[in-house]
């Protein structure tokens, strides 16, 4: 790690924050300066939820900052019932560490979140990276009807991870199982699973995001940040048509999908990933 | 230009290999190692209608040959009604040269000779580049009215070059006028316009793909070659639906589609598409 970097996924200790009556966990590594990107995490993860190929990868040339929203794991509070509600968290932490501007990228409903942070901060967001995400009211079809049980197990295990975020193929479950192992190479100081209140209202606001209001993805043209969206060709948990319809809304969206791969793409293709999404953060000029 | 690089797209001259009859016009550049890239290009186009800034950025670090099919421009012959029959004259050309195996990349109908010089010849090609291009039997849907009319003007100009390939936005626009002055950039040595023979050839082959044979898409299945699918995000010739659905049905492919462009993609985002392609063609193994 070059010498302007401090700490890493592994070793950056966990920090707290306050705002609103919600004391936030966080963790910063990653250079000095630089926009600070945010991670927002899927379904029920905190912050030891991440690859760490993939977060060291993007700290490589950026602070990045990984927390858990209200309720969540090692934050106090109760996790609200809508993504709108957890994005005005999202701000008031960011707010709080007193960061004018970051990048954000959000990973499943954490892309949900971040659609929603960018929307009503949209002076907050200079870009934007959604992964294995859905518009508001898009598309179910090519959901595993398995899904919702699994997800919802008491503790997640490694098959569960290798069936939700994986594909079938030899190579795709070879590259969850390279996962699993570094996502648990962060043994101390770690956060405690979210809580039963946390996966109730996260799935309450799941129902209420798959809802239609108003005019279909009108939302979408709202996002004016240069925004890079990314998921598996396959995903079983978010269909990956709503990647292809993200793109074609969101008016500056650039689309990747990689092959033979689910909802965890960007932990199958980690430093593929990390290029392109490299490439994304740092042009100067977006897409340049 | 490095040491071990010959030629650029402006220098290298118009060479001549002959097979089967025809007397096939090409120009070889870049290094003088590594796989050769083989371009194919779009409806009536020969070696004049790439964008330097990409076929000099991808042979950096590659053999580069741009060559006229049978008939088309410089090359000798009649062109053929079929990409299938096109394609076998791509591997003649290829085997003439004594290439054991090449990397390919087709743009547009160039995407429908490139598909179909992989399913007859998969032992020749090792990766692939399909841009702005659809599967035999796809999606015409999203396609402009007037795009057959100014396609076959007999002159095509600057103008139908901005409506053809790009975006109507501000931004696109802009982009084209760059890249019609990058590829003008050649003005020695130049391939003489198609005849109307090959633009008829081409019409009626387009006519024949546009036809499903057998199970839809079927043949996509077998194409095992890692393949790299790009379009832009509105491509009003090869509706860009068509880039998704070769993307979801070849194996093992990845997809990227640029923001806020059309047909042309490639030449518009022309460094950020050599960084993919590149990216893409130099991994050892394909996608790391």
């Amino acid at each position: 790690m070059s010498a302007n970097t401090t700490y890493s996924h592994v070793t950056a200790p966990t920090d707290f924050v306050e705002a609103r009556g919600v004391r936030y966990a966080y963790r910063r590594f990653g250079t000095r300066i630089g926009t600070p990107l945010v991670l927002l995490p899927h379904f029920r993860a905190g912050m030891d939820h991440w690859d760490p190929l993939v977060t060291d990868g993007l700290a490589s040339n950026r602070p990045v900052i990984l927390f858990d929203n209200a309720g969540v794991a090692s934050s106090s509070g109760e996790t609200p019932d809508t993504f709108e509600a957890q994005a005005d968290h999202a701000a008031s932490f960011v707010e709080a560490l007193d960061v004018p501007r970051v990048d954000v990228l959000g990973f499943s409903i954490g892309g949900y979140v971040a659609q929603a942070f960018t929307l009503r901060y949209p002076e907050t967001v200079r870009r934007l990276i959604l992964v294995g995400t859905a518009p508001r009211g898009g598309e179910q079809e090519g959901t595993h009807p398995d899904v919702p049980r699994v997800a919802q197990d008491p503790v997640l295990t490694r098959e569960d991870f290798l069936f939700l975020f994986f594909a079938p193929s030899v190579a795709s479950q070879a590259a969850g199982i390279a996962f699993w192992e570094r996502r648990h190479r962060r043994t101390l100081d770690v956060d405690p699973p979210s809580s039963e209140q946390t996966m109730n209202a996260q799935t309450a606001a799941i129902g209420k995001w798959r809802e239609q209001r108003g005019e279909r993805f009108a939302d979408l043209q709202q996002i004016k940040q240069p925004t890079l969206v990314v998921n598996g060709s396959h995903d079983i948990m978010v269909p990956t048509i709503n990647s292809y319809i993200l793109s074609q809304r969101i008016p500056d969206a650039q689309l990747i999908l990689y092959p033979d791969s689910g909802h965890g793409s960007l932990f199958q293709y980690a430093e593929l990933f990390v290029t392109h999404a490299s490439r994304f953060l740092d042009a100067a000029v977006a897409f340049t």
